[in-house]
C-alpha cells in the first residue's frame, strides 16, 4: 500500500509524501533491517505505485518473490493527514485495490518455501473475503508446518466492525503463538468487554504462548504461562507514533528468533517502537542492528565523531 | 476529482502536488475566470479531499449548491505522472468513486434552476450506467428548455471501449448545439471509421450547429452550416498540455456567451489554449478577461511595470 | 492582507510561504467553517495579491460581495519571521495600502444589507484617518439597526500609540456588545493603567454586555452583568501562537449565533483557540463543525479509520 | 531592493523566493565578480530585510560602507510573477520605501572618497523627489570630479511617465560618457519620437562618448564618434531573462574598466548578458572571471573533470 | 558513489539532492529494468551514505552480494552543479574514497560466479593502483573465461591524463570484446592523434569485435569486421545528459544479451540513451521493457487511459 | 568546511541543504554579528564549495583577507545526519581537504596584522602535522605579541584518540588566557582521568586566566584565581544543539572585549547559547547586538508590533 502523507490539514492543500505503508511490511522491514531473512506476500497493482511498492521492499531487503501482480486493480492508498500538530487522520481507498484481492492461489506457493514465523495481522482478513480466506489459510498451513504464527489484532475500525472483526479473529488466533494487540483490542480475541486477564487466560487456554499487550507510551506487558512481564517505553522525543506498534512486533520477533529471553525480547520490542515514534514515516526511523543502543545509555544528543 | 502530480517517474518516489481536476470543472473555471456566471453539478466525497475539491471551486467563484457530498464513498483520484519530459502519464482510480456515483437524482434540481449553457463531456457516462443516465437526463431537459448544450467527447481508452463510447456518445450529441472532439474523437459520434466530413456532416445533420475539431499545436477548425473556419494555435512555450482542450472550450463559450461571431469564438477558444499549455496545472494558468491579450501582440517577455 | 512567512530567520533569506491574513477575516472564516453566514468588507488591491487574497476568502465560503478592489494602492503585507523556535516577529508593509485607505463609502452600502452581529478590531482604525472614520461608522449604523457589536481590541504597538489607541478606541466600545481584550489591552479602554476589575466595570457601566479577556494558555475570563466565569484552555501542542485570539472570538460569536450560554460560549472559544496553536498558519487549522470535539475527549492521537 | 519571486501564478498561491534586486546593485555585483572593486551607496531599510539586502552584497564583495540604514521606512519590495512560461510580470512595493528616500546627503560622502566610475540608472530619479535631486547631484559631481559617468535609461512605465522621465533623464544624459538604452528607451533622451539615428546623433553631440543600444536576443549595437559597431547575442537557452540588461551594462563597464577595446568590450556585456539569462535570478549566474569563456567555445555540455 | 545534485550555482547555495552515481551503476541498473540479471562489484563505506548506494541498488534489483564494505574510508562523493541551463559542472571527492581503494580481492569471489558479461570502464582504474590492478585482473579473468567483456571508455579528465589513461586503458582494451567510447576517446585506445578509422580499424585486428562510437544528440556509429552502421538519436527535449552514454552502453548490451542483431542493438541502445537525457538523474528515468516503445511511435504526449 | 545537512535518516535519501560550518567561524560570526570586527584565517577549497564558503563568511562580515585558496584539494565536508527527534550524527570527509593542509605559512602574515584576541579550537590541530604546527605558531606569536589567545578543547572522536589530543593540546594549552571545555574534555588538559578541580588548579597554574567548563543545559562554570562563578543555561526551546558551544564562546568573546565583568561575561555567552540551540543552523540563528535581549524578560513570544 502507498501512504501519502500531508504536513497539515488536507482541506488546504499542499504537498504530499508517498510511502510504503502496511502493518506487514513495516514488521518485514523492521526485520531486514536487523539482518533476519524475511520475505513478503502480497498482490500489488501492476503500474508505476506497484513499482514503487516493490522498489521501497528490495531497498529494505525484504524478498519479493512471492508477490503477484495484479494488472486489473489499482494500488491501495492511504492518505495521512496531520491535521493538527498532534492528531492523525487517516482515510483508505483499499476498495478494490490489487491489495484487497488475495487468495489463496497466491500464498500458497509462498507458504510452500517454508519459514520460520509467519507474521500476520488483522487487517488482511478485513480487506476482503478472499483476503480473509487467504490469512487463515495461510495461518493454518503455517501451524501445521510447525512454524512460528504471529498475529498482530491491528483493528481497524474503518474496514470493519467489532463483531466482524471477532468472528473473523478469533477463530484465526487459534493458529497463533504469538498473539499481539492493544488493551482495547484484546476482546476481539474473546467475549466482547472481556477485560485483559480473561481475555489473556482464554488465548494461553487456546495454545497461545505470548500475549503482548502494547500500552504506547507506557510501554508493554507480555503475558506467557508463567506469568506476566511488564516494561516501559525508552523516553524519547515522539514525532510521529503511526507505525510504533509495528516496530514493536518487529522488535519482538527479532528476539525471538535470535533467542532471547522474554525480558529481553520486550526490550527489544520498546526499543524498536522508540525508535519509530522518534522519526518521520512508519519505517523510515528503524535501526540496524548496530544502531540497536542508539536511544539509550549515554549515546543520545549529537554524536561529533 | 483530485489529481496527484509528481515531477519525475512515480517509480522512484518524491513529492505530489495535490490539485482540482476534472474536464467540467476545467470549463467551469476557465468560464469563471472570465467572468460568466458557471455552477458545477457533481458528487464529491465527504472527506477532507471532498472538502479540498469544495475549496478550489469556491475559490475560483464556481457555484457549487449543485453538488453533492456523497458519504459512503472516497474521492476520484488520478495521478498524473511526468514520466519524461515529453510523456505524461495518467492512471485512474476513479472506479467506486463518489463522482462516478452520480445519478439522475443529483442533477434534477440543478437544471431545474436554469441555465444558458450545459456543457457535458464523454468522460462521466463512462463513469457508470447511473453516470451515463445522469448525463442523459441533463441533455434531453436542458435541450427541452432551450438551453444551448455544448459536448466535448473527451475519450478516455482506460475507462470504456471505443465501441462503448460510440454507444452512448451517438445518442448524446443528438441533443447538443456544440460538439467538441478532437480528430481521433470525431468517429465515435458517427459509423466506425468515418472520416472528419463524414462525421461532421452528420453531426450537422442531427442538429449540431457547430462542430469543434482541435488540432492541438495546430489550432482548431470550426464546421458550421456556413462552411469550415481554421485558426492556428498561439504560439507560446507549451509546458504542460493538460487542461488544454477543456481551456479551448471554455473560451470558445466565452465567445458563445458573449455573443461574438463564430471566428471570434475560436479566437478566445485557441487563446485559453495557449494559456493552459503555457503554465503548469490544468487551470491554474488561465486567465482573466483583463488578461486575454497577455499572450499575443507585444506583451509577451517580460512585464516592468 | 497577505503574511508572507518565512521559517527561520529572515536575514538569512529562505523560501516564504503566502498566507491570507488579517484579524477580521481570521474571525469570519472561523465563523465560515462552523457553518455561519459571513461576510467580509474591506478594500484589497486591484492586483495578483488582491485576487489571491479574494480566492482565499471564496475558499472558506466568506462572502466578498462586499470587498472593494483598489486599483492606485498595493495590497498590505507582513512579514512574519520565525526567528527562533520560541520568537515570531511581524513586520508591516501597510502604510498606503488598499487596506488602510479603507473609506466610509465602502462600508456604507455593505451595512445597509444587515446582519445580525459586526465584528471590529482595533487594527483597521489604526491604519488611517479614513479607516478609522469608517470603522466608528460601521460601529454606530450597527449599533443602531440593533445588530450585536463585536470589538477586539488587537493593539499593534508598530501602528500607533498606546495613547492615540485609547483616544480611538475608547468611544468605539461605547457602541459594541461585545468586547474582547488581553489583560494588557483593557486599559485602551479606560483610564490608562486601570487594572482589570476597574476596566471592565467601566465598559458594562458603559453599555457593554460582555467582556472577554484573553489569558492565552491560562484560557480566558468571561465578565458579565452577572459576574465573571474563567475557563482553562485546551491542552495541546502549540505551534503556531499567531491568530489564536481571532480563533477564540470566532468560537465566542458563534456560541453567540448558535445561543448558546456563557460557559459553552466560553467551551467553543477556547476550542477553537487551541485548533489555532496546534496548526502552523493564523486560521488554517480551524475546525469545521463535525471536527469541534477532536481535541477533546479520546479523540486525540491517531485516528486509524 | 528585495525581490519575491513565484514559480507560477500569484493569485493561486505557493512559495516565494526572496532575492536581492536592483538594477544597480546587478551592476555592482557584475563587476564585483569579475574582480573589479565596486560599491554600491543607496538606503536601505533597518530591520530583517535591510539586513538580507546587506547579506547578499557583502557576499559579492560589493562594498556597502555607503548604504544608509533608514530606521523609519520598509524595504522596497518588488513582486516577480512567473505568469506563464513565457511571460513574467513584475509589481513594485516601494512607495514610501527606504530605497526611495535617498538623499543627497547620502550619497555626498561616498562619491567624496571617488571611483573611476559612476553608474547611475533611471530607476532612482524615477523614485522621489529627493531621490531624483541625489542622482542629478551625484552624476555632476562625478563628472567634475572627471569620472566616467555611466546610465542606462531603464524605463519603467510603473513608476513614471514617458514624458517626466524625458524631462528628467534628458539633463542627466548630460553628465554620462556611456549611455545605455534598450531600442525603445532611446527617445527618452530626445525628442519625442526621435529615431535612433536621430536620438543617438543628439547624445554624441552632448559629450556622450558611447551609446550602447541593448537589442536582446539579437546582441547590442554601440555608437561612437568612429561609428558603429553591432555585436550578436551568444547564442544559449534562456530560462530568465531578468537581469540581462545589468549584465550587459556590467561586462561593458568591466571592459572599460579592463581598457579593453570597443569591440571586445561589447563581447563581454553580450558573454554577461548570456549568463544572466542562461540562469534563474537577477544576478546570482553571473560569471566570476575565471568562468567568462564557459558559455562559448566548446566548453558548453556538461564538464566531466 | 553519491552525487549530490544542486539546481542552480554551487556557490550561492541551495538545497542538494543525493541519488547513487557511476557508470557502472547507471549500466547494471539500465540492465536491471530491462529485466537482465545484473549485479555490481565494488566498494562502499560503511556508513549511511554507503547504506544509501546499497538502498539504491537493491531497489533497483541489482544483485549486491559482492559488494565489500569499507569501514576506513568515507564513500566517493560528486557535486553536480547546474552552472547554467545548458552548463553542467561536475566535481569529485573520490580521492581516498571508500570506492578507489578497489582490490583484486574484491573482485576475486564474484567474478568466479561467472557472468555472461563483464562490463568495464575506464573510470575505475584512475582511481589507484589497486583500482586498475583489480579491473585488469576481471578484465582478463572474464575474457579467459569466456565471457564478453565490455569496455566503455569514460575518460574523465580530472582523474587522470589522457597519456595516463592511453597506457592503462590500451592493453584493457585487449580483452575486450566490446569497446564503447566518444569520437573524441577513440585514440585513448590508439596512438594518440590516431582517427577514427585508424583507432577503429586497430581494435578491432586486436580482436574487439564491435567499436561503438557515441554521438551524443547525432546518435551513434558501429563499427564491426562487417563494416559500419549508424543510427540516430531518437528526438526528445534532452533535460539532462548525465548518464546518457551509460544508458546506451546498457542497451546496447541488453541487445545483445537478447540476442538481436547490431542494428536493433543499436536501436536499444539510442532508445535508451534517449530515455536518459528527457529526465532528471543519471539513471531514474531509465525504462523497464514495457516501456520501451515509449519515446517512439505515437505514444509521445499524454497519454490519458 | 561545508555541512551537509539531511532532515532523517540519511540512508534512505532526501534532499541535504549546504552551510558554512567550523567551530571558528562559527565564533568568528558569532561575534561579528554583536559588532566585533573579525577575521577568519584557513584554507578553503578553489572551487564552488570554497566560494560558498567565502560567501558565506562575507555575508556575515568575517574578514576574509587571510584565507588561502588551495587549488588542489577539494573542500572540507561533514554530513548532519538527523537520525532521529533526538540523535543527529556527524560524519566528517576531511582527509586531505584543502582545510586540513592549513600551514604555518598560511597563518604567518594574517598573524603579523595583530589582533586583540586570537581564538584557536582543538580541532584543527586533529586535521593534520602541517595544520597541528600552523595552530601552534598561531597560539605562540600570538601570546608573545600580547593578544588574549582563547582555546576551545572541542574534542573530535573522529579525527584523533584522546591519548592524542592530549599530547597536541596541552602544550597548546600553555599559551592560552581562556580555556573553554566541557566537563569531559578538562582531563585532556591534565591527566587522564583528572577531576575538574584538578584539572582546573593545572591550567590555572600554567598561567591560564579563566577555565570555562561549558554545562549544556545546565548552563557554564567559570574558573579565575579568584573562585569560581556558575550560571544556568536561558531557559528556550531547543531545536538544534550543533554550534551551542561554539555561540557560547562568542558570547564570552564579546564580553571580554568589550570589557564586562566575568559574570556578565557569562551571561552573555548564556545567551548566546541560547540563540544557537534554539535556530536550526551552527550559527544561522546567532543575534545581533539589538537582539541579546529577545530570548529574555517579556520579549519571548510573538512580537506584533
Amino acid at each position: 500500500m502507498v501512504s501519502l502523507r500531508s504536513t497539515g490539514p488536507l482541506a488546504v492543500g499542499g504537498p504530499l509524501s508517498m510511502h510504503l505503508a502496511g502493518a506487514e511490511t513495516n514488521v518485514a522491514i523492521g526485520l531486514a533491517r536487523l539482518g533476519h531473512r524475511t520475505a513478503w506476500v502480497g498482490r500489488v497493482s501492476d503500474d508505476e505505485l506497484g513499482e514503487f511498492v516493490l522498489r521501497q521492499l528490495r531497498a529494505e531487503g525484504v524478498g519479493t518473490d512471492g508477490v503477484r501482480r495484479d494488472a486489473e486493480r489499482p494500488a491501495g492508498l492511504m492518505f495521512l493527514e496531520r491535521r493538527t500538530a498532534d492528531v492523525t487522520r487517516v482515510r483508505y481507498h483499499r476498495a478494490g485495490s490489487a491489495g484487497s484481492a488475495l487468495h489463496t492461489d497466491d500464498v500458497a506457493a509462498p507458504l510452500a518455501a517454508g519459514a520460520r514465523v509467519l507474521h500476520l495481522t488483522g487487517i488482511t482478513p478485513a480487506l476482503s473475503d478472499s483476503a480473509r480466506a487467504a490469512t487463515t489459510f495461510a495461518a493454518r498451513q503455517a501451524a501445521a508446518s510447525g512454524a512460528t504464527v504471529s498475529l498482530d489484532v491491528n483493528y481497524r475500525a474503518g474496514l470493519w466492525s467489532r463483531a466482524a472483526a471477532r468472528a473473523a479473529l478469533t477463530p484465526l488466533a487459534g493458529y497463533a503463538s504469538i498473539v499481539i494487540a492493544s488493551a482495547d483490542e484484546l476482546d476481539l480475541l474473546a467475549e466482547p468487554g472481556a477485560d485483559e486477564p480473561t481475555a489473556v487466560a482464554g488465548l494461553l487456554r487456546r495454545g497461545v504462548r505470548t500475549v503482548l499487550v502494547k500500552l504506547g507510551a507506557d510501554g508493554a506487558r507480555a503475558y506467557t504461562h508463567d506469568g506476566v512481564q511488564q516494561l516501559a517505553a525508552v523516553p524519547v522525543t515522539a514525532v510521529d507514533t503511526v507505525g510504533a506498534g509495528d516496530a514493536f512486533t518487529a522488535g519482538y520477533l527479532s528476539g525471538h528468533l535470535d533467542g532471547l529471553d522474554l525480558i529481553d525480547r520486550l526490550r527489544r520490542a520498546v526499543a524498536l517502537g522508540a525508535f519509530a515514534v522518534t522519526a518521520h514515516g512508519d519505517w523510515e526511523g528503524l535501526p540496524r542492528r548496530d544502531e540497536l543502543s542508539l536511544l539509550t545509555g549515554n549515546a543520545a544528543g549529537t554524536t561529533l565523531r
